[in-house]
């Protein structure tokens, strides 16, 4: 509780995601500088949580207060810190898009959370924060991974170490690591993307992985970028969502062909991503991907960004 | 090539390893300061390597040159420096147990290559050494691991991220960590413990593993002892080994209610392990853990260590 004062409205950011990180399914994270979705929040006198705007999901997302995730989340809220009956009206802008794999549920959720505590006087630690948000994720994917919501609400990369209890580590971020994340315009829903991995992985692969996601922590810590790349293979998952993704394999040879130190799929796609040392490197990344994309019809959006350390932010 | 000068004879030591440390099996490994082998290597005048002695293995180590992991190890390095008809005399004293799970043939393997190097004149890197170590396993134990050769050539934690090419990474030691190590005279070949193992793992159990060894990663980096101890855990191989060692619940309750961080088994077995802050509570885990056994009437050996970052060494 580091301050008390209520405000009367407030508006927030809060930032994309990329989970995963090609080695380390369902524990890894990080936060991106944009996209990222944004909320307005103010209180009401009448009782009750309401959304009053979205604008930016083609009409996608639910209104009702205890479907969307905005809402919901500050209900729970309301219910955990002891005032159920606040009056809340909700805008929200979804300023990405909708399946993407980058996380679009998560920053809404980590907004929605985030403006809630601002409007109240920050009641709540993000720490704090974080389980409310995985009910969020709960809500809106029906499965509580902490994976985009932790790093969206604590900024930089997050390990989830382990769900029960709840252990998030920080993990440092090397400070020329800049990112290029592009998102095709095809449809790849979680859940289906989820349903096609198998329940069993043989052991031999399943030790390359933990190799290579020893190797990825290892590198964050040591500012290595040539071992960050050489750890980043992801030869348990990918395979089968690879599937789901066109021109996946030719877009990885482009993006290691300009110098990428990394290409792999953000979540569970479509969208993709590469670590380079530079932004101007991240921008002929992306601009490369586009142009193969563009070759074969299929349009996408792609963003530049280093490691947002921060991750939600008033705005 | 750091030193040209020939010696006549050389004496070294090299340690007794821990690998797989609990969350990272087949990458992880770490040295003791005890127990580890020593080697006494001469040159002779007559072409050839030949075992001139062995003492403290009860016979059970093969004599001919070709069959013993030291003199083979040594014949291979020759043939790479391109003096295969060199004569060589190696004395080997085994000063650890055999198949206790505590990389007995690779400190043996390790002490002969540090000595014939150290004899020579460092005309190979340590890191130039660890390809012939890596044969030299492959004799020893039908696989050429390298999560015991490892950590006693380069001493610390090493972590092997990857086989082909083989990429050895030196993780942080944090400095109040010690050992406890604890052997029960128990048989557990290390082929029969591998054997055991499951081809195909829960791919839920796989991201717990994943999580934990990112953990204890982490938490080596951060000399965060509480992220190492909730990071020491193993779900998908220890519960199948743990069957071949006896007691070995009643031992991790016992070690952990004395206030260790951890408790596992090193390597395949028997014998087992824990990390404390202190040497004093290593002794006290080890004195425990000694009483319940021989309670059961099974005799152990105990040693306290830190973790040796210095691998072999002229004595």
């Amino acid at each position: 509780m580091k301050n008390v004062r209520v405000k009367q409205e407030v508006k927030v950011f809060a930032p994309a995601t990329v989970a995963n990180v090609i080695c380390g399914y369902d524990i890894l994270g990080f936060a991106l500088d944009r996209p990222g979705d944004e909320v307005i929040m103010r209180l009401k006198d009448e009782p009750g949580v309401e959304i009053v705007n979205i604008e930016g999901d083609d009409g996608l997302l639910p209104r009702r207060a205890e479907k969307n995730t905005v809402s919901a989340s500050v209900q729970n809220y309301l219910k955990q810190i002891g005032q159920p009956d606040l009056g809340i009206e909700i805008e929200l802008f979804k300023q990405m898009p909708i399946g993407s794999g980058l996380g679009s549920s998560a920053a809404s959720t980590v907004a929605g959370l985030f403006a809630i505590n601002q409007l109240l006087g920050e009641k709540l630690t993000r720490k704090e924060l974080l389980p409310l948000a995985l009910k969020g994720e709960e809500l809106a994917c029906g499965y509580p991974h902490a994976d985009n919501v932790a790093p969206s609400l604590l900024g930089g990369f997050t390990l989830v170490r382990s769900y029960e209890p709840l252990d998030v580590i920080h993990l440092p971020v090397p400070p020329d690591l800049h990112c290029a994340v592009v998102f095709p315009h095809v449809d790849v829903p979680t859940r289906d993307a989820r349903d096609m991995i198998r329940k069993n992985v043989p052991l031999k692969g399943a030790v390359k992985q933990w190799g290579n996601i020893a190797g990825l922590v290892s590198g964050l810590f040591m500012n290595d970028y040539d071992l960050i790349s050489r750890s980043m293979e992801d030869v348990l998952i990918e395979p089968t969502r690879a599937i789901l993704i066109p021109e996946f394999y030719e877009m990885r040879k482009i993006a290691m062909e300009v110098g990428a130190l990394s290409f792999g799929i953000s979540g569970s796609g479509p969208s993709v991503f590469s670590f380079t040392k530079s932004a101007e490197l991240a921008a002929e990344v992306a601009e490369a991907i586009k142009y193969q994309l563009n070759q074969n019809e299929i349009e996408c959006n792609t963003y530049i960004s280093s490691v947002n350390t921060e991750g939600p932010k008033v705005l």
